[in-house]
């Protein structure tokens, strides 16, 4: 193992004592993504940019499979409708950038880039909605959006980033909260099941919760460094767009009302989030389902022997046959360099074929979230490492799970709580539900609330955690990215 | 059909007296899109958005298999950028939309809203080439531009759209220009074979070229009322953001060389040319691979007759297990009036399924391209439907052919021309290639040169339309979108 340490050494930082650094050396040398010439913003390379891509397969399908439909609004939002929602304004009002002139020309009004799309989507579901026959109405949008933050990180926070950003509109209340519920069920689907990540999620505080809205539920994954990545999040609106907007329509007994909305969004953060917390001292570890290359063939000894060259192909062939995302590293590099490329960058399995695998109909097999190798007959291969994929997916979300599991402690004071923020964890606490226990828990320990728990029973028998007054809620507190 | 064209009256306009406000109608009424709330911007509803999709798709797996990745560059772009290439900022400067502020703070350099992404890509290749095995690099990206136009139309001119842009860098003037090449040959590949499109490909003139460019390729489709609509470049760029961008590379011979550059484009525009080259008075006809719903079901009598409410639903099944995109119209509304509805939406093909005709065993037929029902038997229907989806796209492919070959006429003199293109023609014509003649037609008949013929042989033997001086070049003159 120290040799395999040795050689990522001059590649990327140490995971364990520069995470920082450890996240930009991977990001930047796994070539995900670059620097942009603007401060804040960043370049989506092939690599990050085919990640984001089937993300953005596997969680339409399932919006549409949820009766949710695409469209795309103009990004281009007059600043006055903004200014209409009273919190949404104050919330993205300071990191909105603000288009003035068109060549010379000054414009009429000025125009501000997307930050989110409430304003724009409720002016026109005013015009769209009719009556109670024109609802639900679902849509979704794949968009960039611009939110000018002082400090950045790739894929975490940018100037611009990607995402997708769901409104819809209901009848009733009760089917507005149910929908933000329900995707927030869709997005633990995918977190799961797609990126391998367990996910905490839950209401957030009135302080964390979107500007506009009457809730917000949110997931939160658990980065190796014991810190909280917000991780998508979805809104009940009540009736505050429908107001500020005038999006009313005439309900069955013949009566106009206004329509209960929600809203809901997951971005290219979740990038971040797999970086985080999957990868490990070698590098980027890649959930099976979103690995632009799923297997990776480095034929041995290919020049001295042709056989292993074809036979090298033919494997290939066969992987895309069975449907797996392969490639075959043919190029002029010592194996060493080929297994450190493809390590760096997270690719799950590693198939070597020498002269002695050959001759013994086997390919040597690594697998990139676990040590050690071990060989397969080359006969049915694909199949096997069609398996091996699943099996690897399932381990990475176990291995996920119990890390987070056991960086959560449960506190009961505030001693207990800097203790448990300090080792690396998240702290199980009890809340009165005071802003103040909350902005003096920022203060001293930089940690904030990040989602209540589902089970809120018996939460009346506690004392906050900050004040020792009667909790009010169950909740996670954590440092946050 | 005056029945037939009678129901429609009141939806759309008569394409035959008033093609613009057919247009228009067509677009909004069938719900493809809607006006945006600042002047000059669309919105992309589910209808028109799905239609996207399904280009973007057949698009993008066609790049895949041409060896181009994809990837995302920021969408603000530093002013200075725009500067350095001098005729790409005399060309896109005045449509620039300018960022100057973040909330209440001036930017310290003011940004644009990417027209095209040359310069900020051509920045990103000057770091990320090094030698000549980092080439050739082939990138695109999927995003939104904005360029402020005066005059707008939805599909065809809008603030913002979005499209496609290709990027590619070589070794050799050789490669780049063949890329251009090609990709206008994939370009033409997808309007033929998705969108049922005939276009004229070839050239475009100097003054008809892109800003920046040392040569522009062009693909020009006929729309029903004979003018023409650019509807994909592709760019032959020479070393000129090379120079612009220090994009150097170090070559086999050992000495550092300027790369060769391409780009190429198509949009949401595509859309307005399938509205434009196939729509009838009876509104949209969409070509089966682009169409977001290809057969319709509607089952007749279904309240009286449960039977038939059910089997409706099994062919729905059947269909949908066949891989066609299909909807069943359940809703409580007339035949008729679900007639209308789906032939203004251009949906190809329509399933009628009565009483009688599940007493029959068949459903009943309807083409969107052709006139005139018939039966099928339910049986197998499946299968016949896809079939006849292939047929439809091939009629509809073969009748825009034809109709453009009729309609070019070959022109050897200012009258004629004049001639042909008020009778709603292409002209066929010679041209000197002196940009004083391109401007006294576009002066005296508000026509352009659109592309050259690829075959330029024995021109020199003719005379140009305008001046009767030598000919240069063959080249299609057309008034345009």
């Amino acid at each position: 193992m120290a040799d395999n340490k040795d050689r990522f050494v001059n590649q990327i930082a140490d995971i364990n004592s520069d995470y920082t650094k450890w996240y930009t050396d991977v990001c930047l040398k796994s070539e995900l993504c670059d620097y942009g010439p603007v401060k804040g913003t960043m370049i989506f390379r092939p690599y990050g940019y085919a990640i984001w891509e089937l993300i953005q397969k596997a969680a339409d399908e399932r919006f549409k499979a949820h009766g949710v439909k695409n469209a795309y609004f103009p990004m281009l939002i007059p600043q006055s409708f903004l200014m209409r929602e009273a919190e949404h304004v104050e919330g993205f009002a300071p990191e909105v950038a603000t288009v003035t002139h068109v060549g010379d020309t000054e414009l009429g009004e000025k125009l501000v880039l997307r930050p989110t799309s409430e304003t724009i989507i409720g002016n026109m579901y005013s015009k769209w909605i009719d009556s109670y026959r024109d609802l639900p109405l679902k849509l979704n949008q794949w968009a960039n959006v611009v939110r000018w933050e002082k400090t950045t990180r790739p894929f975490l926070r940018t100037s611009e980033f990607l995402w997708q950003e769901g409104h819809t509109a209901f009848a009733s209340a009760e089917e507005a909260n149910n929908d933000a519920l329900e995707m927030l069920d869709v997005y633990k689907d995918i977190a799961n099941n797609v990126l391998a990540l367990p996910v905490l999620c839950g209401r957030k505080s009135e302080k964390e919760k979107f500007a506009g809205a009457v809730a917000t539920y949110g997931m939160e994954a658990m980065m190796k460094d014991g810190k909280s990545l917000q991780s998508g999040t979805t809104h009940y609106l009540g009736e505050n767009f429908a107001r500020a907007f005038d999006i009313k329509f005439l309900d069955k007994d013949g009566t106009h009302k206004y329509v209960y909305q929600a809203s809901w969004g997951i971005s290219t953060r979740l990038i971040g989030a797999i970086i985080m917390a999957h990868g490990d001292e070698r590098g980027l570890c890649l959930p099976p389902e979103v690995a632009p290359v799923q297997a990776v063939i480095i034929p041995i000894g290919a020049t001295k022997n042709p056989a292993v060259g074809s036979k090298a192909k033919e494997i290939k062939v066969q992987l895309e046959k069975a449907g797996a995302r392969v490639e075959l590293d043919e190029r002029d590099q010592s194996p060493g360099f080929k297994f450190n490329h493809w390590e760096l960058r997270g690719v799950p399995v590693r198939i070597e074929l020498g002269g002695r695998d050959l001759e013994a109909g086997v390919v040597t097999v690594c697998r990139r979230d676990e040590q050690g190798k071990f060989t397969m007959p080359i006969d049915g291969c694909a199949k096997e490492v069609k398996k091996l994929l699943k099996k690897i997916a399932k381990n990475m979300f176990e291995k996920a799970k119990s890390f987070t599991e056991s960086h959560i402690v449960a506190v009961e004071n505030d001693d207990e709580l800097r203790a448990a923020l300090d080792g690396g964890n998240f702290a199980d606490a009890y809340w009165c539900g005071d802003v103040e226990c909350e902005n003096a828990i920022k203060t001293d320990h930089a940690a904030t609330t990040r989602v209540m728990h589902t089970d809120q029973s018996h939460v009346e028998e506690h004392k906050c955690v900050r004040c020792g007054k009667k909790a009010k809620h169950r909740i996670y507190f954590a440092r946050a990215y």
